[in-house]
């Protein structure tokens, strides 16, 4: 199939182009009966939403979701969502002068050479834009997992090189780059204004955690829950790695470190980031995202137009000089969607009923 | 769906516990008309098999593999595949005295709260033993590629913290632990036997590179070509985290650094890993994964029995101090198959014939 | 998972309520490069919208669809085409009198026990108004079938117990009922109109023809393309069965009788209606479909309320008294989908592309 | 994707030819901690098996299965069952004359063209032979089913010609055509011993009716109850039409003689077969399918060789000269497999448990 549906018993299917005129979703599988507040929803748009801060891309996408199915009267039908956002404040011109030029780190060269044919404004489907959908959609989840007593957080825990060194996580959503640790959050906004000021960008590392899991959860082989979650950050554009619990440090640690022994009161470690098998522990689950560069930057690049000639690009239109804090709400959604439809998977397997 | 499928167009799905009398894998979606030579898959399963070595588990499987469906006078006929492995020198009688206990870093727990019930011997599903059919699997994708001018290869760049400072392609199937640097080799199997012998175990870093592929391959947004690789790797039971390109240090790095510029000869960097936007770039797609430390070792360790009581444990049964070197021809396998159906799927796509 | 996407590798997904605010659809799988000409999907959804002759619904919907995604410059760009349509003309206060009654032949009760919550207003998700997506989606794929030299074609064979005695194609879309002898659809519109005056329905036979189709098309074993096509129809509302080429009548025959025998000119007969195996043997592809009487009746029937209690009722609304001129659009545009798709799996099948 | 593979939530694969060495399926989704007793299944595989009969072909397949994976101490795992059965009493050489002609009324010459490539004996993967492992499947889904409180029986309604006039369900299993009828099941017998004789074949139609099922069992729009049960028994070979309910029957009726008024007590009538909207009303669900007479028979047919020259042929092998009898254990599996499946989506559906 192409690949634009997500998830197997709880589904999204997004549609839209970063400079067309709305994005969206459709989200099947819904429990019904569930209550569902459009500010819910609304509330972690706000937190995707460019121009919410200093250190975000000034283009001003209200992005205010409207529901046109699988609502009545206030709850959810079972029958599909569907979430629409219409696209304001495009700047097409912005980008009619590189339409004949691939941008560095951008999909545009790819694309090309994948479908033969691409809508060169704002990195088309390749946008971050197409995200939108998805966080619409994981608010659903979210709704869903809430009353499953799950929680999940995401922020940042690295960025331009600075690392957090404590975890408050009452400070996470009240500083612009979502870190948790406020001195490091001071020194990481400071030199994202410093690169944004000289056309520059830097990445950094995303930490999540999802809290109140059931031990059990997650099916075996291949669609493992650490292989779904992977999925599911990979499949964010910015993102190039993902690792769970001592993730890339266990291979340098012995078993006899790594295993995550158990007494009576439960796991006295968890360096498996609560996934063993595939399959959950009850015990938090940890890991972290890398998180590339913004590609947009207006340094002079070396690159080369459609017709192979070479040319130095610099990369207009308006773009966020660190990708970590608005994509912060992507992670969580990801995970939101991965953790609702693995539960629904689990019920189905367990199902004996007669109704 | 249960997670014992993989793959769209090109799927397989497996079956079979670690001593349960046999385990395989039907291979559905197989270009007709291929000539497959049982030799040709066998080589692989020899690459996987215990016993190959001073470094790997002495449990004795022959892996002499069937195929019973598929093919026909020597060539595919574009109908399932059906291929199996019986087990052999199976040792249940290891696992009773550990049957209501957990063992550390091992699926026992999980599998028992998902399920609600275990085969306890040699971890059944959840043993390495089931990746003998993707194995297998893989290697009819491998032949298939091959034809497409495409060659996979992986080899450990790290085991017990010794890293391999070269890279000498040619020397990987010729070491034990399928290393890329012949003086790290030496120092690997030395760590390896000493760990062995003090009945502790290592974790390690295995490196891929996929070369011959063309640009444009990879579905966008969910099912992009980094997405579903990252899928594939994570569902290998001791793999714990992957990164491509750069990985975890494009965080640390600026856009200036990060982005692969392009001049009239082609990329000048591969930072990407050979995939933007979840599409080929038509480099050389290159990623990591990390291997934990193998859970069974022989010192005792703490845990508790099903019934809730703590009880001192010492893993018996026959394993290997470091995976590395074997879980390498499963990476290749499941890169294979990720490979194989994404190309299927871009012809799909792009079909317009009448036949 | 919830079942309102279609298909594998050319995939529609829809949503909507039948007086919600819009119905539509997102076509995931098109092939790039396609100029697709809004005009031409306009086309088929004015065959199927209501208030089109004196036989059908005077709902007015003008159905007029948007194209939000997937075009760039009058062609497709492999991209998710989004497809949608405002409801208009709604009157769900028709419906406030029935919120607590089941009507017969209805999903309402169905709904209710399945949901356990239900938006009454004109059958909601239930109704024939879904179908509208459906349509679009069709269109876009009948239009690369058209590139590949394959129509399709559906039309009234028989209604009220009327059948039609002559084939004459070019009248089809020349009469209010589209059937294929003028005689009979002359009897037929009188029955209508009749049955109309008295407030009963009637329901009829609705026969299609797919031509140009290659020989090797369909996937064997369950995606037969007689078992795709059977599932497409049984998924339209009122379709009660369906039959291919001698179908039931094969019931009665001998194998000496529907043996389909060969000369080097071909098949002698079509007795298999176009598909041996499930798979086509290159003649044309014959089906009939059973469809329902119109359920709304505004004959006084018996029913209970929600709470239990019996009543009689009388179906208001604006309903077809024969829904088979209105089908015939949504049968084609199903069998397009299924067609396509199938080639498309061909294609990935035999693929050994290197690009 | 390639069509070996139906279900969604309960999901089987199915491998082998009718004259390889094996036949089998791996069935995923299984609910844990069920007794599953060999004989159970075995009980099916002998409805099913050839020579049970003086009505059916004579080949001798003892058609024992084993289980070789997804059992532990009597009880399934959760973990894919992996049932095989080995070929016996295979005569190739009875097909050697025909390798390269193409047999009248069986996928000889679809399958060369679909595939380029075939294994002409006894049909390859196009034989009833592959229906084994769908038997031994269905009655995992069975025994599930069972436990909900679901009984599914099917029987033979007509057969060449001949109908049953009474329905006694307790003979159906006491006679060799598996009538409902005891004076029709004679009469049955007789048309087909005469038939046989002369060597030629004949069709029939199957009846089935599923009880017990709760309503409310079936997912909306493409999924419905209706429509997955027609892909599930479309895609058994030799079936040509599917109806239910009142079936084609309905195209006649008006729609105050079809809907299915309710007064307190329940539905007044069933002429939806039980489904509405493709949700289960909770009454019986009852359809018919047109199956097919035989495709080999013994009388001289006319056709033509692979390479276009034309020759008579007299189909060699051992053959059914009526399907039917055999067929009913195949659509019984398959209803089971399907409303197995459908509670399933049903309960993932609904799921809201924290577990």
């Amino acid at each position: 199939m192409a690949g634009n549906t997500f998830g197997d018993m709880f589904k999204i299917t997004t549609f839209g182009e970063s400079h067309g005129e709305a994005v969206g979703v459709i989200v099947d599988g819904v429990t019904p009966g569930v209550e569902i507040d459009e500010q819910y929803i609304q509330i972690q748009m706000d937190r995707r939403k460019p121009g919410q801060s200093s250190v975000t891309s000034p283009r001003k996408e209200y992005d205010i979701i409207r529901i046109l199915s699988g609502i009545y009267e206030g709850k959810t039908t079972g029958t599909p969502l569907f979430i629409i956002l219409q696209n304001t404040d495009m700047r097409p011109e912005a980008y009619t002068d590189i339409q004949h030029a691939f941008r560095p780190g951008h999909a545009d060269f790819t694309y090309l050479k994948k479908y033969g044919i691409r809508d060169h404004r704002g990195s088309g489907r390749a946008s971050g834009r197409e995200t939108a959908g998805r966080v619409a959609a994981g608010a659903v989840a979210r709704k869903l997992l809430e009353n499953r007593g799950i929680s999940i957080i995401a922020y940042s825990q690295e960025i331009g090189g600075i690392r957090c060194n404590t975890f408050d996580e009452s400070i996470i959503e009240k500083n612009d780059v979502r870190a948790c640790d406020p001195q490091a959050a001071e020194a990481m906004i400071e030199k994202i204004q410093y690169l944004s000021s000289i056309g520059d960008s830097c990445g950094g590392i995303v930490e999540c955690r999802i809290r109140g899991l059931s031990p059990g959860i997650g099916e075996p082989v291949f669609d493992k829950l650490d292989a779904e979650l992977a999925k599911a950050m990979l499949s964010i554009g910015a993102v190039k790695g993902i690792e769970f619990g001592a993730g890339f440090a266990a291979a340098d640690m012995l078993g006899s470190e790594h295993n995550d022994q158990m007494d009576a009161t439960g796991f006295l470690s968890n360096h498996s980031g609560g996934i063993v098998g595939g399959i959950s522990t009850g015990e938090e689950i940890i890991f972290r995202v890398a998180v590339k560069p913004t590609s947009s930057i207006s340094l002079p690049q070396q690159t080369v137009r459609t017709n192979g000639e070479e040319q130095t690009i610099v990369t207009k239109g308006r773009h966020d000089p660190c990708i970590c804090p608005r994509i912060i709400p992507v992670v969580e959604a990801m995970a939101c969607l991965v953790i609702e439809d693995q539960y629904k998977r689990q019920a189905a397997l367990h199902d004996k009923s007669s109704f």
